[in-house]
């Protein structure tokens, strides 16, 4: 048992994210789970797998109680439901936070809306199994192990971002604060652009001649894997975050762009060194 | 058994590949391992895994008698080798071939030198465990279900091409044949361009801030894999290919700037398009 028992957590959003959260929740002590999706049928399958005591499509009713508050949803809809869960009766010292993997954008729109009626909001970001998504996909443990920044500001209530961070880490993660704006460029960094990287790699790869992949080993299949991702999720994310994207994106074509001056100039000298500086830099995380 | 029964094999240079070869070479029936190695301690190694019935540093005495010489030394180094090799008195109807990863410069090196002596040199890149090196990561069954590109010229004698297929397929290797520089092109683009956009995005991933990649997930780690590849081996690999890998680079840079221009503009429907592109096109190849 926690320090969440007894507590009462809304989930708007029962997908990957939000279904995980649901199934490890219980096992935290929590005693009611508050269910919210933008459909009906969604909400039958909750129910139907028993993560929900209560479910509805109406926000402001799923809010009412809630001593945590967790927006899984896209994050082009989490202003949208803001508005709704700040009039819906939370509980005391409620805490309102959100799964999205940019920050800056959730804490001027939901954000906002929160701090504007008197509540707390801080945004969270688990960083756990973002390429796959849908209540299918979502099981117990998948927060476990997993990086969870906080984002909270010079306003934010120390006892809550405090709960926040007991929150994450009951759910098995290892929590970090940083302010929003360097999430933003870390994640740019750390996860956009080696996905625009990947992308890239396969346009190159595969266009000329897509059947010349049947030759292909394991350096191709590994350096374009996540160029395999949903589209339409991977667009909202990079134009979510394409303030933080494009300084990163240009280091990326910069660099390709010297990776050909070199080449083009057989300089054997410039290239072992750009080929060391890359393994040295690697090696600081992967071995 | 196989058709190799009797037959007389000399690997020169007894690395990860040449090494594998000839752990695998006695179930073939081979009666006679020969190897070449440069300096004597390598040898030594060998002799003491019982890798050789004749080991010597000597070209011209480990030529002898062969029936296949396999050159597994970088392709550097292959022209000088061949020199020696054509004046030591091979087996009737021996055959000269490679494994180094490019074939339009080992034809124009090597190849030349025994066209010249009027012995039959056939390329072969048989793509198996290049990112790792030396005796020390040699294993048996390495080539089984790699596939092996060969690359004869239209000088090639059938019964000659026929056996080398043979060979490779006994060592369990889907052989496949295309023209040298067909082969290149083909290498750069599965092999050679992957490996820069890892370095490319290593670079740009990791250098503005080194501590940032400790909050790193699966992606990161997928799409730079490569770039930890022995940077000396990767130099050579890449000034080889040059000629084949510049208009794959190009592909490469001009695909970053197009992705850079999209995000500039916020053009949401080319964006979706170009990630529907890479994931449709990867499809060819990955589910």
């Amino acid at each position: 048992m926690t320090v969440f028992q007894g507590s009462t957590l809304a989930v708007f959003g029962p997908g990957l994210l939000g279904g995980s959260l649901l199934m490890d929740a219980r096992a935290l002590g929590v005693s009611a789970l508050r269910v919210w999706a933008r459909k009906e049928d969604r909400l039958k399958q909750v129910r139907d797998r028993g993560l929900a005591d209560f479910a509805s499509t109406d926000a402001h009713d799923v809010a009412a109680g809630a001593d945590i508050v967790v927006l899984c949803v896209p994050v082009g809809g989490m202003k949208e439901l803001a508005e709704k869960i700040v009039h819906s009766p939370l509980a005391e010292n409620a805490i309102i936070t959100d799964v999205g993997s940019v920050k800056a954008a959730v804490l001027a729109g939901a954000g906002e809306v929160c701090r504007q009626a008197g509540i707390t909001f801080i945004g969270s970001h688990p960083m756990a199994g973002a390429e796959t998504a849908g209540l299918e996909a979502a099981r117990t443990g998948l927060f476990h192990h997993a990086a969870c920044i906080l984002t909270p500001t010079l306003d934010t209530p120390a006892p809550a971002l405090n709960r926040l961070h007991a929150f994450w880490q009951a759910l098995g993660c290892r929590t970090s604060e940083m302010e929003a704006a360097h999430h933003d460029s870390l994640v740019a960094r750390i996860s956009h652009l080696p996905h625009l990287a990947a992308v890239a790699a396969t346009l190159a790869s595969f266009k000329p001649d897509a059947t010349m992949a049947q030759f292909a080993a394991g350096g191709l299949r590994d350096t374009t894997r996540v160029a395999s991702g949903p589209p339409d999720m991977w667009r909202e994310i990079l134009l979510e975050n394409r303030q933080a994207i494009l300084p990163a994106l240009a280091d990326l074509h910069q660099a390709t762009g010297e990776l050909l001056e070199i080449l083009e100039k057989a300089d054997e000298g410039k290239l072992l060194a750009l080929l060391e500086e890359a393994k040295t830099l690697r090696a600081t995380r992967y071995s």
